[in-house]
């Protein structure tokens, strides 16, 4: 039965805003409260315990606002602090590596795969460990990319750099393992760079790479658990977005969610 | 007459360890507090107003352990915090934009001087303000370079990349004002960056660019300040380190200090 409370979906900071489009694009229906912890972001350079901290703090605030479930848009909180708010959560929680997993165990023919995302993603051994949960023989290499996050807020998504910090990252992942066949953005700010990671893992390899996008994996996994609850009017629903941080926001949030932001609220975690 | 409490010095991160080091190097015996925010790092990217909230309770926490000054070893923090703090402190608060300043205004000959800082602090206009106040006819170019602390924090400080990026942002700062003579680094972090800033600035105007680094201006004021109460033993004073996240410290530290951190204590903010 259509459930009309929100889906909550949170990120530590703008990043997770290609969640929620690819959410809209999925389930047009659905009113989505977004919160961006863009007072304490990133996550990504950080310890497991503060990353836990915060995203608790994240879950509460959501789920406080009464949302039917809740989305975590950021790589790096699932990959340090989901089993920890599963276990505690009144409310469904969906995580990113989980998804991720799933479509690159089933895009990878060589079960050879690549994962990048940032140092605490990547430290957590989150994704190497859902995808052997899938497919135990699958190859997995990692790499932190902690200069892509910047790069993709900086708007420096194509020319020069932007090839420059991808080959010398890619190339690095190759090196370890040319057998790859399925790289991951582990990371929800990576969609902004696949053009540029496609060609160059394509140019370091000979070979065309298929690219695991974790926000669409994200989404389609929403849908699945939401299958039965899923708001079904015409009309589109609303997207309410809150941040602890509105610094950079009108710039920023276009360039994820994929148009401009109709307001949002300041708040305080 | 000598005054035996510590100096205490916070930052966003690990960047005014720069600081650390230049006001270990003038004032040897010094006992020193270190504060670094690496659980909220970074501030540069941020609002005034949640700046200001971050200043002031790391603020607190060096005060509340009987520092004899504050030192704001972070660009970002004095230019959006220095007055408040400095207007409720019960100890002398030293920022890093006035000394900065300084040396600029002495260091210029054809008055015409270049800011390069994170978002936060260019947005401040506190460089400016603070040049002007000592130069009233210089020309101030400003430019903020958000991926300056990433790419010095993965230790990106030499080589192709680091000259890109140098050269992306550099170039729009002589472009602005081609008879520029002085360039302040105005944030922390960049130190690391020195010698490529120096370098694209030349290869860029032909001519030999004073570089202005704020760590050194910042120990400088701080022993005019300190100059009756300074520690006066043959002894080499204690660090003692505290940040509110531990994550890649090992790592960082010893570039922005210039040797290893000797321990360090976590805490809660």
């Amino acid at each position: 039965m259509a459930d009309s409370r929100p889906i909550g979906v949170f990120d530590s900071g703008v990043g997770g805003l290609t969640v929620v489009a690819a959410l809209r694009k999925a389930m047009p229906a659905e009113p989505i409260l977004y919160l961006g912890d863009t007072a304490r972001v990133p996550y990504g350079s950080k310890s497991p315990r503060t990353v836990e901290r915060y995203a608790a703090s994240c879950h509460r605030f959501l789920v406080d606002r009464g949302v039917k479930a809740v989305v975590i848009a950021c790589n790096t909180a699932s990959a340090n602090a989901l089993p920890a708010l599963q276990q505690r959560s009144a409310v469904p929680v969906v995580g990113a590596v989980e998804p991720g997993a799933q479509s690159a165990v089933a895009g990878t023919t060589s079960q050879h795969i690549g994962v990048i995302g940032t140092l605490a993603t990547i430290r957590s051994g989150a994704y190497r460990a859902a995808i052997h949960a899938l497919a135990p023989d699958a190859v997995v290499s990692e790499l932190a990319c902690p200069l892509l996050v910047p790069l993709a807020e900086e708007g420096w998504t194509h020319g020069d750099i932007a090839d420059a910090v991808a080959e010398k990252y890619l190339s690095r992942l190759f090196a370890d393992d040319e057998r790859i066949d399925t790289l991951v953005l582990g990371c929800t700010h990576y969609p902004l760079l696949t053009d540029v990671l496609r060609t160059v893992a394509c140019s370091i390899t000979g070979r065309t790479i298929n690219v695991v996008d974790s926000a669409t994996a994200m989404a389609h996994a929403v849908g699945i658990l939401l299958a039965d609850a899923q708001v079904d009017s015409g009309s589109r629903g609303e997207l309410h977005c809150f941040v602890t941080d509105a610094s950079r926001l009108d710039e920023l949030a276009p360039l994820f969610l994929g148009e401009a932001l109709d307001g949002y609220e300041l708040v305080d975690l």
